[in-house]
C-alpha cells in the first residue's frame, strides 16, 4: 500500500511539472507575442490552451484518487492538498497567456507604436517566479519559496510603474489610448501571473511546515 | 462515526456559507464606494478583511481534519475538495472587494468626475452571482449554477462596453485618464468577482454530477 502511494505521487508530481512547464513556456511565448508584434505566437497558444485545462482535469482526478484509495497521515494529506491548489493556479497561469495573447492579436490589429514601458524586465520576472516556485516545490526548499514572496513586491512596484508611465503616455497623445489600454491589460495580466506563482510558494511553505503563511503578510493584490 | 462526519460537514457548510455572506457584502460595500465617493465604506472594508482571510485559514483547517479523520466515499470526496475550492474563490473575491476599496481611495483623492458607465449594473450582476452561486452549493441546484454560468458572458459584455466608454471617455478628454484609469481597474475587479462565482458554479455542477464542466466551454477570461 505504502509503497503503490509513493508511485501514484509521484506520478501526480510529474504531471503537474509537466503542467508547470507548458503554462510558462504560453506565458514567455505570449508575451514574446506582444513585444516582438508576432500574431503567429499568439496563435499558438491558443492551440495549445486545451492541453492545459487537460492536464487540470486529470491532476485533480489523480487527487481524488489517491485520496479515496489511501489514508493519508497528515504530512501527505497537505501535500496532496497543496498539490491540488498549486493544479488550480497553474490553470490560471495559463489563462493568463492566453488574455496576453489575445492583447496581442488586438493590438496587431492596429497601427503600431511602441511606448517604451518596462514589460520584458516584469515578464521575465514573472516567468522567473513560476519556474522557481515549481522548483520550490520539487525539492521543497523554504529559501527558494521565500525568495519568491519578495519578488512578488518588485513586481507590483514594476506594475505601479508600467502604469505610470502609459497614463502619462495616454495624456500626452489620444492617438495612442487605444494600445496603451492593452498594455495595462498585458501588466495585469503579469501581475496576475506572479500572484499565482507566489501562492504557489505559499503552498510550498504551508506543505513542509505546516503552518499557513497566506495572510502573515499584507495581503498581495 | 458517519454521525460524527455528518455534524462536521453541516459545520464546515455553514462557516462556508458565512464567509460567502462576508466576501459579498464586501463587494457591495466596495463598489457603493466607489459610486458614493463614501470614504468611511472603504475603511470598512479594510478592517473588515482580516476576518475572511481567518475564515478561509479554518475551513481549509477543518477541510484538513476532516480527510484526516474519515476514509471517505467518493460522493463525498468530491463535496470536500468542492469546498475546499470554493473556499479559495471566496477569499479571492474579499481579494477583489480590497481592491475596488483601494481604487475608491485613490479616486477620492482627486477632483470628481463622473463619467456615466454602467458599474452599477454591472456589480449588482456580481454580486447576485456571488450570491446564487452559494444558494445553488447548499441546495446542490443545478439550474441555478448553470444560470450562473450564462449570466457571466452578460457580465462580460458590459466589462467590453464599460472599456468602450471609458476609452473614448479619456480620449476626449486628457483630463479624465486618471479617473477613468481608476474606473477600468474596477470593472476588471468586478469581472474576477464574477470569475469566481462562476469557478464555484461549476464546482456545483462537478460536486454533484460527478463529471467536470470547467473546461466544456469556451474558457472565460
Amino acid at each position: 500500500m505504502e509503497r503503490h502511494f509513493e508511485i501514484e505521487l509521484n506520478g501526480l508530481k510529474e504531471r503537474l511539472l509537466w503542467m508547470g512547464s507548458l503554462a510558462e513556456r504560453a506565458v514567455h511565448q505570449a508575451i514574446h507575442s506582444v513585444l516582438d508584434g508576432d500574431a503567429s505566437l499568439a496563435e499558438v497558444i491558443l492551440e495549445e490552451e486545451p492541453a492545459i485545462n487537460e492536464l487540470q482535469m486529470e491532476i485533480d482526478d489523480r487527487v481524488m484518487q489517491l485520496l479515496a484509495l489511501h489514508q493519508l497521515m497528515a504530512a501527505d494529506l497537505r501535500f496532496v492538498l497543496a498539490i491540488s491548489r498549486i493544479n488550480n493556479d497553474l490553470e490560471r497561469i495559463g489563462d493568463q497567456a492566453v488574455n496576453i495573447a489575445q492583447s496581442s492579436q488586438r493590438i496587431l490589429r492596429h497601427p503600431r507604436v511602441k511606448p517604451y514601458v518596462d514589460l520584458p524586465r516584469m515578464s521575465e520576472l514573472a516567468e522567473g517566479m513560476v519556474r522557481d516556485s515549481l522548483n520550490a516545490v520539487v525539492r521543497r526548499d523554504l529559501t527558494l519559496a521565500r525568495s519568491i514572496l519578495v519578488r512578488d513586491d518588485q513586481v507590483d512596484n514594476l506594475r505601479d510603474q508600467i502604469f505610470r508611465e502609459l497614463l502619462s503616455y495616454m495624456m500626452g497623445d489620444s492617438a495612442v489610448v487605444f494600445q496603451a489600454f492593452e498594455l495595462i491589460l498585458v501588466a495585469k495580466n503579469l501581475e496576475r501571473v506572479a500572484d499565482h506563482a507566489t501562492n504557489i510558494a505559499e503552498d510550498v511553505i504551508y506543505m513542509v511546515e505546516g503552518h499557513d503563511v497566506r495572510h502573515a503578510a499584507a495581503d498581495r493584490r
